[in-house]
């Protein structure tokens, strides 16, 4: 059988009690911390407090290796994987598990608190209103993707909240210089002449969510761009239309301007 | 302090690490289960395993009487609020949350997994590509909302996929009847005149989601129809445009049939 046990947020303790009790009953445990943040974790303190070895895998252990590394010993083992967030989420671990279903192995998934969710309750904004997500990524060859900043504008025009997720490496600070680029590229080339401003508009920051010195900062592009985060994982919202609830919740919770 | 504790997807087993020891030091736990399902739960069992004293809150209690019962309380005690699911994503909570710092009590969020991002791994579809979500309610006065219809519409139109949180009370099937008779209305009405056609589309039933026992089944609306999910609690998926891996998944993982 092969278990995917999703270790949460931020820390060790973010994983659930039958996230614990698959780990104690595996007789292998992998973890991965390239599709997901390792936070606050180490794999020492891991191991310590969920009394079990852990063996850390390499991307390339797990997209070209699986069969050898993970799917030989699924056959006629309990095998868990674990990964930050909930479990599950990567395309990486969707194709493992279809492979594993191919070879007749069972599979199974414990679930564990995912940003995703944690977003809404963190910054005070209604989960049902939140569009597409998308994930702003360093420039490759230069070339900056402009997804993000067109899924932000899309949800916009429906009244609708964009979760951005960073790239592992990447701060807050780094992903609105790209979305300010974007913007700036578009004005010059005068597709972007319509009314939509994304300068314009608030955002929200999150730092460590989960963890003890989790930070939430609401406020406008400039404002935000001088705001020390700190220590990654970061990610960043852009809020759509406010409700009154909403608006209170950012100026209390998320220290936002009193003008949003 | 006030620390809004998630109780997670299913059963006792879904509570973090964190959450139990939120728990455990508390002065005070209440728990509510009218904004979210008690599932597999039962309050007896939770204070068997967590070890404490556990108040269950009827509705009025959080809604009208909220300053006496809880706030009071938690002005100079550590006071725990179970709910299930994510904590603080039902707006009675937000709204909690925000009297609470008016009245200069500190609060806390101790995150637990969500239906909301669960549905993903549940399922195989990729996390990025939900959009808007909405809840399918039982008619009001024999008025059927058409919010939930209407939102399956507007994600339908961009691709993106939707997740229909379900009335506490209602099944799959009641929620493709209330569906399929906004549709019928509209046609009647040659309003719907347009190619928007809910009933061919595949839907996805997931029932008792982080259970044991729990279902996951892909078909159209009339194979769906017909289909046992048994007990509640109960939510659907109206997939848009699928990539041929979330294609792969549902027929591996949710029996679709071959032809979608």
């Amino acid at each position: 059988m092969l278990t995917f046990v999703g270790l949460g947020l931020y820390n060790e303790e973010d994983i659930t009690l039958k996230g614990q009790v698959a780990i104690r009953d595996a007789d292998i445990v992998f973890a991965e911390f390239y599709t997901s943040p390792l936070g606050g974790r180490t794999v020492e303190r891991m191991k310590e407090i969920y009394g079990k070895r852990i063996i850390r895998l390499e991307r390339s252990e797990i997209e070209e290796q699986a069969e050898e590394v993970i799917l030989n010993q699924a056959k006629n083992q309990d095998v868990v994987l674990l990964s930050g967030g909930d479990a599950m989420i990567a395309t990486t671990h969707i194709d493992l598990r279809l492979r594993a279903i191919d070879a007749g192995i069972e599979t199974r998934i414990v679930h564990a608190p995912s940003i995703s969710s944690a977003v809404a309750g963190i910054s005070g904004l209604q989960n049902y209103k939140f569009g597409k997500s998308a994930t702003v990524s360093p420039p490759y060859r230069d070339a900056i993707s402009e997804v993000p900043y067109e899924t932000v504008r899309a949800n916009k025009e429906r009244g609708l909240h964009t979760l951005l997720y960073l790239d592992l490496s990447m701060s807050i600070n780094d992903a609105l210089d790209l979305l300010e680029a974007v913007e700036d590229r578009k004005a010059k080339e005068n597709f972007g002449g319509g009314t939509f401003k994304l300068k314009r508009s608030v955002f929200i920051g999150i730092a460590r969510a989960g963890s003890d010195d989790q930070v939430v900062k609401a406020d406008y592009m400039g404002g935000l761009k001088s705001y020390e985060f700190g220590e990654l994982p970061h990610v960043l919202i852009v809020p759509g239309e406010l409700h009154f609830l909403e608006r209170e919740a950012l100026i209390k919770i998320a220290d936002a301007p009193e003008s949003i």
